[in-house]
């Protein structure tokens, strides 16, 4: 028996997520469709986050084990080769059998993309939410230090959210501008916010950056934020950002 | 009369160009009818670049007249507010009455975006032309010089291109590594092929992309380019690079 190790990245416009649902058209079940075909036996692919429908992946990682001798970069190839154009498989390397895509993962860098200008921007769309309202980020930054540590994040985790603990812990989050693409701008309008940490709840990322949004608006001091934290009370964070602007960046292990 | 000039940006997918055409959902028609719904009046736009099907735009320019007297930031505003996803203006202005986008302006620049890489990339598919073989960069900058200049590109244009002559000049031509969106490469698979010219003939730049890409793959010497442009024999180029990887980026009046 083999342990494999795919890095994969997912437009995820077009997947009602990672987990395999019935009926539906998800990350999971393409790829364990794809890998059954090629390897002439059932696969089963586990992987590291289940990310929501419509959230993107540059660095998704998932293992699965396999009786073939098939060698990697064989496979690789055979596998970009029938997965569809929204979904690749960016690396493959042969594991330990001890490696476990969901057990082992330390840390998760999730990224938010902010399109923060008056003009909707046709080519960050698919990528990153529209916000008007220009945004202070030194407020955001000060409401992202009460997040930093081990917290409980009840209130801000999804309402059917069925995990036992909300105790998670953030090590990081920076806000920093992206490279705008477009050629007259003198500063680019897109900021991504980076969030790391040991782990999240569902829509946790989204519901932290949906309310950050409210901070950097100025319809909420940053102290707020300490408070909605303390509550535990989903009804006290804002709305949940959309999807499109998530990206699953990197996994550390 | 009034003269306005507006800096568009839109995403070329699900436009059949820049010009009208009847039946056709293009970004000229789409700017004159929401332009003339918000100053009640028949608008006519004039572009500067007759952008083709599925080519993208970050700075188009173009320019129209109008007796209205509305203020330009609420003519951005009600623009932006009423423009599909794909489409918006990016900046809005008033020129004196002598300014032309057509025949103003001096230089263009476009981009061309190439993901060279075995494995595609979901999130830069609808931006960039996927090449699996690994390209050459010296030898393609090596054929790009032979291009600088004034010559007769009739090599270069599209079978069906109707200009009289075809003579143009590229001041130009840099090729670069973009920056990729993944944590885990090292080098960027992500190039772009920058073009500064006068003007450019009908699908003259893909014919050259095409051709450089030929070079970059190994299958034509550098010198080459030299021959074809001398043929003045459309049949001795490469074929046309893709559209979704084209970028109409800076026009310079």
């Amino acid at each position: 028996m083999r342990n494999i190790k795919l890095i994969i990245q997912y437009d995820g416009a077009d997947f009602s997520g990672w987990q395999t649902q019935p009926g539906k058209r998800t990350v999971q079940k393409t790829l364990e469709d794809i890998l059954s075909k090629i390897l002439q036996e059932k696969i089963q692919v586990v992987g590291t986050s289940r990310t929501d429908s419509g959230v993107h992946a540059l660095g998704q990682v998932a293992h699965f084990h396999t009786k073939s001798k098939i060698v990697t970069h064989k496979l690789f190839r055979a596998l970009n080769g029938l997965l569809p154009e929204d979904l690749s498989v960016h690396k493959i390397q042969n594991v330990p059998l001890s490696f476990h895509a969901q057990k082992n993962a330390l840390r998760k860098t999730y990224h938010y993309r902010i399109w923060n200008n008056v003009a909707h921007h046709p080519l960050q769309r698919r990528t990153s939410w529209h916000v008007w309202k220009k945004l202070d980020l030194k407020k955001m930054r000060i409401a992202a230090h009460y997040l930093i540590g081990q917290h409980d994040f009840a209130a801000f985790r999804a309402t059917d959210s069925q995990t036992k603990t909300s105790v998670r812990k953030i090590y990081k989050i920076t806000i920093r501008r992206g490279e705008d693409l477009s050629p007259s701008e003198k500063i680019s309008p897109l900021h991504i916010i980076e969030i790391i940490g040991d782990g999240f709840l569902k829509y946790m990322v989204r519901n932290l950056v949906g309310t950050l949004v409210e901070v950097g608006k100025g319809r909420w001091k940053p102290e707020k934020v300490k408070e909605i934290l303390q509550s535990k009370d989903r009804r006290q964070a804002a709305v949940t950002a959309p999807p499109q602007g998530l990206f699953l960046h990197f996994i550390k292990f």
